[in-house]
This record gives C-alpha cells, structure tokens and sequence, in this order.
C-alpha cells in the first residue's frame, strides 16, 4: 500500500550537546519518508530549490522514495537552524530561511491522486488544503503543524481538521490550539473540532493516543544518549501512519502497534544527526528494539 | 505485614490555579501513609508543635494509621507554602518554616524497631541515619530526599543510599544527584552509589523504574482535572512501598504491580487539595481505576 506525504526537505543546521552539523538533509517529509519506508511505498511531496545537491535526491531515492513530485525550483531550499540544550527536549529556533517553500504549490501526478493514505506534514495549512483538494479516494488522512501555523493560520488550520482523520500535534502544539492546559482536556477539544484520532507527541515523555473510545498512554523508548532529537516527531509520525497504511482494517490493536512501532523508530532518529541513523536503520534492529521496549512497557 | 514511615507532618498553604487552602494537613509521612494504609499497617514518624490541631491527629488515627511515635514538641509544627500554575507539574516554594523539624530526633517504640519494611520519606538525611541506626532487622529499606538535601547533606545523603535498598527520586533530583541529563543515566549512576532499585518521579509523565536487571517505564494516570499535586509523589511512594510489603516476595510482577498502584493512588491526590480525595478512598475505587488505568497502557 502507498501513502503520499507532504511537507518540508530542507537543509537543517543543528548545534546538540552532542555536536554541530551544517545544511545536512531534514525537513518533515524526508524524516516521515525515511521512517514510513520500512511499512509503505512512500511518495514525497515537496520543493527544493536550485541549491539543493543532487547527491541528497539520489539519496533518497536510494532508500524507495518515490520523488516523482519532489519540485524543484527557482530560488534556494528552505533552511532551518536550531539548537538544543541539556536532555534536548526543547529546540531554540535561531533562524529559518524560507527560500522556495514561500511560494510552493504542490504539484502531483495522476496517479498519486489516488492514493488512498495522505499525511499533511508541517508546512502552511493553504499548501495542506491544496493538496487535500486533489486527492480523489482519501480514507486516511493525517496532519502535523507547528506553534507558527497556530498563532497566523488558526481558522485554515481549524478548517482543516474537518478534513482529516488524525491529528498529530506536539504536548505545547496541542494546549496551544486548543486552550487547555491538561493534556486529556487538549486531546477532547482537539478531537471536538473535527478528527476522530488525536495524538500528542510529549518527546522523551512519549504519546497519548485519544479517540472517543478509547485513550493509550505510552512513555517514550528510553534513549542512553541523545544525539539530535530533529525530526523525531516527523520520525514518528512516519512509522505510525506507514504502519497504519499497511493494514487492511484499524482497530485499537493495530492503533496501538502502529504508535509503538513510531516510538521504536523515533528512538533511532535521536540517536544520529539528522537521517543518519534511521538511513541505514534496518527492519532486523526495529524489530529487535520493539522487543525490549515492549519488555519495558509491558505490565 | 507493618511498615514504618520516618518524615513530615505539616500545616500546608497552598495556591493553585484551583483555588487556594490555608495551613491543611499535609507532610510527606502524612500522604505517604495515607496511601500505603490500603496494603499494610502503616506506623508513622515524625514530630509536630503545640499548636498542631487535635483534629489532624485523630483524623490520622481513625485512618488507622499506628501514631505512637508522632511526637509532639515545644514549639511551632513545620510549615510550607507553595504555589502551582498552568499545569501544576511545578511546585514554587513560597515560605518553609521548619520549626521543631529543626531539632527532630526520630524515637520510636521498641515493638516498632522490629519492623522490617522502613520507608525514609524526604527529611534530613542525618534525621534519616538516626531512624535506621534504630531498627533491628530491615529487610526492605526505601529512601526520598528532595534539592535541598542534595545541595546541602550530599555527603550524609549518599552515604544513606549505601544503606537503602530502593531510592526514590523526582526527575529533577536524579539529574541533580548524578549530575546526568539522560534519566536512564542518571538512574544508573544512582544505582552505583548503592541502591538495587531506583525510581524516579515524572510527575505528570508517570515513572521510570530502574535495577540492573530490569528497566520499566510507567506512564501517569491521565488525570481530567488537577486540583493540588502537592504529595503525589509522597502518595505515589506510599502505594509501591505499601503493597510491597504486604508481599511474601518482591519480583518483576509484584513490583510491577507495585508502581501501577502508587500511581493510580497518586492520581487520586491530586484530584483534591490535600488528602481529601485519598482520605476518603476506598480499595474498590483504586481496584476500580486500576482497571481502567491498565486499559489504557496495556498492548
């Protein structure tokens, strides 16, 4: 089964207590892609501008990613410069250059148009709405947005979640929209107006899973050494809704194997700078840590 | 089977975003008690002044907690104002007023000194030496501590964890004694400077329990409305060490089991300012969350 997923590739330059790297591959469709890999033939829609080396397209290429609708154009790759201190659980945002996402539409082919799974990574919630406007049989749809797209585009964002099934969103993401402190509150009043699923993504505090039937709280797999936790939310989501495309029927089993097997994935993305780790990740060392951390969480 | 609790019994003021409460019954030994007294017979230490309310101690009683060894002294009872805000996961100390805490000395009856189950709640580490100089035949020894006594009794606090066979700690204090970020590094440095288990408090985000041969992660009961956490960890230490001592013999499953239920009691305190919610508790009422509470972290 195939998912479409779109979002940011960008040139992320991240300083950690672990170290610094400069314009290395990231944004939120190519951490997505590298971890819903491993269950779905993913499909990647994005921009790149003309600076952006042809070395990290073969890259991706490389690991399965359809990039039939990976645009580039005139203009640079939108970057992203963050920091993190102490247990890395909160980046500082030091600059963000958007270069060609400013403009970006999102172009597919025909046949992507039927693709039947969809996750709306973190860019504008237009461009969400945009591309929601040419799928022709959605049955799944999942979404992802940040503070920003909160604080300038609520009533695009809030018109959005009519659209979609699941909504992923981050612990400060979620009290944020829905003006709520207590996370089971956010998680009702997200779930109010209009996805059926919510998840909150708490970082090294792991996820709550909330639908009218059913609540799963579920701690994060715990990590010896952070690395850089960037993209570890998109690393997430990737591994949830790639597992959830896969299967033929959803139901709390499945739901709750799909957020495990998203916090397994996670928990090799923060333990290498950006897709170092879960690039050459195998489906051996998934499993095998999926294992343990169903040792660690099993009553 | 008994235990005995060594720490604070004290009048708490308490603002948070709930309401306010003036001089409550409160202390870590208070709710550490008030939560264990479901599984074992609960014999509490500790001291209070003249002017400390009859009422608090027959209250107390009637909860069937043993009061021998609550001493009353010349002078004011300890007390604490603190306040919490948004999401109350953080406590501001406002005022502490030690009074006969100052001069506490731990004397307890002979019939208790046999106790085999010994839980050191936050004091003084020297006050916590002295109650263990006492007894005669510990079998299983937890210890609580808090910053201060980190920052200003290291020396006395580390040579305690030398005598003490579970150590529990709230996140913030595992980072601080081991000087670790990572909190399953900093588990397993304190685990190097003595004890065989470590527990550390996440407050909302539940627990993570730590010995050579096993690592569990708990997240906390999701609860709706947060009216107080003052005592929740105290609360939370009370269940895990209250019904592991009522068990012939500690393995992974008991202690399980044991973590499980001082958190579903936790979510209980801080439902209410003070004791109110766990004074009035009944073992159906926990029996009854901790289905639901398995439920929702069951695979």
């Amino acid at each position: 089964m195939s998912i479409i997923v779109l979002g940011t590739v960008a040139l992320d330059t991240v300083k950690t207590p672990a170290g610094f790297r400069k314009e290395i591959l990231g944004g939120s469709a190519a951490h997505f892609a590298m971890s819903a890999r491993f269950f779905s033939k993913v499909n990647l829609v994005a921009v790149i501008g003309e600076d952006f080396p042809e070395s990290h397209i073969d890259f991706l290429r490389n690991k399965g990613i359809n990039l039939c609708s990976l645009i580039r154009e005139k203009g640079k790759t939108f970057r992203w410069q963050g920091k993190y201190s102490g247990d890395c659980n909160l980046a500082t945002t030091l600059n963000t250059k958007l270069g060609v996402l400013a403009n970006f539409k999102p172009c597919i082919t025909e046949k992507e148009k039927w693709i039947k799974n969809i996750f709306l990574a973190n860019v504008d919630p237009d461009i969400q709405h945009k591309l929601l406007d040419n799928m022709r049989c959605p049955k799944l749809i999942g979404v992802d947005s940040m503070n920003f797209w909160i604080k300038h585009k609520r009533a695009s964002l809030l018109k959005l979640l009519k659209r979609v099934h699941i909504y992923v969103a981050n612990d400060a993401e979620a009290r944020d929209l829905s003006q709520e402190d207590n996370l089971l509150k956010a998680a009702k009043a997200l779930k109010n107006f209009g996805p059926e699923m919510i998840v909150i993504k708490k970082g090294e505090h792991g996820v709550l899973f909330y639908s009218g039937s059913f609540i799963f709280s579920l701690p994060a797999y715990p990590v010896l050494k952070i690395i850089d936790p960037t993209g570890a939310g998109d690393t997430f989501a990737g591994g949830f809704m790639g597992y959830l495309t896969k299967q033929k029927k959803i139901n709390q089993k499945v739901l709750k194997q799909a957020l495990v097997l998203g916090a397994v994935i996670a928990s090799f993305n923060v333990e290498g700078f950006g897709l170092s780790c879960t690039a050459n990740l195998t489906l051996k060392q998934i499993n095998s840590r999926l294992k343990i951390f169903k040792r660690i969480i099993s009553l």
